[in-house]
């Protein structure tokens, strides 16, 4: 019998990162300053951002090495396991054969520590002493809060308030680890002031807390600003667990088909698809589908062109697939997908036809979700069920055409912080909100045209 | 560089549960019947448990082996790693080795399930169609939701109230396994009922949420009674924690000079050191800790003698440590500690001389996890957390003399469903209880003498 779990030993753990900037098949657009309309270089990113981490953002290199240091962290809990997803296989009766890679084994339950870990060594590296950033559901606040605690850094984190208050845990884990963790909007910061002001019910929304995390950072001269996704270099990072899937399934002599994650700002299935992008650029039959909700479509209904990436215009503007950065996306439990935009990495590869978004409601996806638990044992985040989903359908589709295709899904992490959100969903008290057309219209009509 | 985790194939995962009954320095004193005085037979115990629980129970044989299917689940988390804590030594600066076996792993995020999915299984095999348990914080109750929704039976679940309201999620998990689960004591059984008549503001306890599952079990004829620890074939299936141990110590070419666990109702603790106490009556030299809280301590403080394992005087009189089943303890955060009694097979150790128990409050082993948080970047259970307490005191001690002792903890679970504790801990909210010596005086009074 083959194994259920697949593992790599801490010696067979990826040292380089796969940097998709080197094989891209068309141009990616530089962001701009949106004073000047003009590309924004080095300098300006430097205020927030440690140099190394920018040259990172900009590098052509197709493979960058892993620091020792970071290895030696990951190593905490990397190389993750590859599951082969026998019991579900079993309880839909498809020849397909399910693969998921679990990131949910790290300490913070999630892949994002991937990068936390990195951006915290960076930082710390060149000295700086404090990181403020924004967190949508909480997985991005408690990795950050887990990496700056590995290496001695303070932490502040801005927390979409209605996940401030819809996952309690997620905070008392942040505090566990020494951040510092409030509710955004919040009074602290200009940015967040200006929306109460005009929105004093605000549910919050990443955009927002965006907005509030680097006006801190740029107001504060020990303190950098820390994104948990979009950003090249966040990419980077995640690539690791792409890398690693490749090797895992070389072990168990299998190659997907189909792989499938889902899609917030797009680090998470960047990390896991991107290797596996070069393959199908290089000429490989592969479907490559990112699932959103269908209450914040940004890849399915957005538009791709240059927009802010948080509500309050501060970040510089960038090229990709966006529903507006004054989009305020319903109050759905997957918190981390909550975002106007998209990753222009993963932007330019929807455009470019290699990359399939779809979308899904949330009731939908958290059935998927409890036969995933019932089956597989575990319970995945909101944000992870909608990749569950997506493979269910695909495995689903195989079983009616009796195809034997090798499906592989990014668990991004578990729902142990999520539970209210089942008890939610098992007590038939969740919205599937209807797609927000008008909404989308509305904030599409307010981007700024070049 | 040696590996931080320890893993093993799924093909080195052990096929059969070590028994000790097969190898005890002493005679291990039969259940009594309360009424006549005489040891009970099989014929006693089988209106609540089916009948290869009850051959285990007191089978002689030192391996029994585990059945395909069983490893088959197993197999969806186990083995599970061995961890080399390098960064707690760091923080420490400690010359001894500290490992960890990570029971966390499993979707439960405890040892129990281990032992649930065994017990669901032989259920299942005979029959039973509905099983009725207690939990304390839950941890058992959602491991053996898990293990019925593995097999297809249903559930219920009577958690001790001051958990059920303190540890919401841990329900809700429950819940989303299929499991239904109410606080106790309940109005739903003629026990329950008796003690909120007289107690109408407990806490309740793990005594008295016993007293209602068994009665549960025995006024419905589908419905089996299933045990989280205590009993010897609990105690055998969490077996194969030690046996991958020594496994793993192999690998790692090391041997353990101390390993210490907590103990509840023990079965954590036997599972993991059981398969070495065989090495120490064999002549190694070994300390093997049992870690209690002050406010329960079965062990340190207790009368080694025959009493219920529930308050209800519904059980069979076991031979056990015991503070006498109608102690209630203060309501700590280490719900799974909350236990009048020990595992008669490690209580006999305990008597031996075999196994040293150490108790500690409970603002100390919160703080001993936050350090393990802050380095090893697992949050533990708060029950767990007494067994890092106690390998970081005897990891200082070595500092101290300078020994490179090896030590290996008994990681039974992780605090995700435990972090409002933390909260309270870091609030400074938690009490240090006094060691209960005049509710213990009363309560050895009320056992009775044979």
């Amino acid at each position: 019998m083959s194994e259920k779990k697949i593992y790599l030993s801490e010696a067979e753990m990826p040292q380089e990162w796969y940097n998709i900037q080197a094989d891209l098949p068309a141009p990616l657009q530089p962001p701009l300053n949106p004073g000047t309309g003009q590309p924004i270089g080095p300098e300006d990113l430097a205020p927030i951002f440690p140099m190394e981490l920018i040259k990172q953002e900009v590098s052509q290199e197709r493979w960058i090495p892993i620091p020792d240091e970071i290895q030696r962290i990951y190593k905490i809990w990397r190389p993750t396991p590859l599951h082969r997803a026998t019991e579900l296989e079993k309880a839909l009766k498809t020849p397909a054969r399910i693969y998921y890679k679990n990131e949910s084994v790290s300490p913070p339950g999630s892949h994002k520590p991937n990068t936390a870990v990195a951006q915290a060594y960076y930082n710390k590296a060149e000295g700086v002493r404090r990181i403020a950033t924004e967190t949508g559901a909480g997985q991005w606040g408690s990795a950050l809060a887990f990496g700056t605690s590995l290496f001695g850094l303070e932490c502040k984190v801005y927390m979409v308030k209605t996940s401030f208050y819809q996952k309690p845990y997620r905070k008392i884990l942040m505090r566990a680890w020494g951040a510092h963790c409030i509710p955004s909007p919040s009074s602290e910061t200009k940015s967040g002031q200006k929306i109460l002001e005009e929105f004093p019910d605000t549910p919050g929304s990443l955009g927002m807390a965006i907005s509030e995390a680097v006006e801190d950072a740029a107001t504060h001269d020990d303190t950098k600003y820390a994104l948990g996704s979009v950003l090249n270099h966040v990419i980077l990072h995640q690539t690791i667990t792409g890398l690693e899937i490749k090797k895992q399934m070389k072990i168990a002599g299998d190659s997907p088909d189909i792989i499938v994650g889902c899609v917030g700002g797009g680090s998470n299935f960047a990390g896991f698809a991107f290797p596996y992008v070069k393959d199908k650029l290089d000429g490989k039959d592969l479907q490559i589908i990112g699932v959103e909700p269908w209450a914040c479509p940004s890849m399915s209904k957005g538009s791709f062109r240059y927009d802010f990436g948080d509500t309050a215009q501060l970040t510089p503007l960038l090229k990709m697939y966006t529903l507006g950065h004054s989009f305020v996306p319903a109050d759905i439990h997957a918190g981390g997908l909550r975002y106007h935009g998209c990753s222009p990495l993963v932007s330019l590869l929807v455009d470019q036809g290699v990359i399939e978004p779809r979308a899904y409601h949330q009731n939908a996806i958290f059935k998927a979700a409890l036969l995933f638990a019932e089956t597989e044992g575990i319970i995945p985040a909101p944000e992870t069920a909608h990749a569950i989903k997506g493979a269910i359908d695909e495995a689903l589709k195989c079983k009616e055409n009796n195809q034997e295709k090798c499906i592989v899904i990014g668990f991004s992490g578990h729902g142990h912080f999520d539970l209210a959100s089942y008890d939610a969903y098992m007590d038939g008290k969740l919205k599937d909100y209807e797609h927000p057309a008008e909404k989308i219209k509305e904030a599409l009509e307010k981007v700024p045209t070049l």
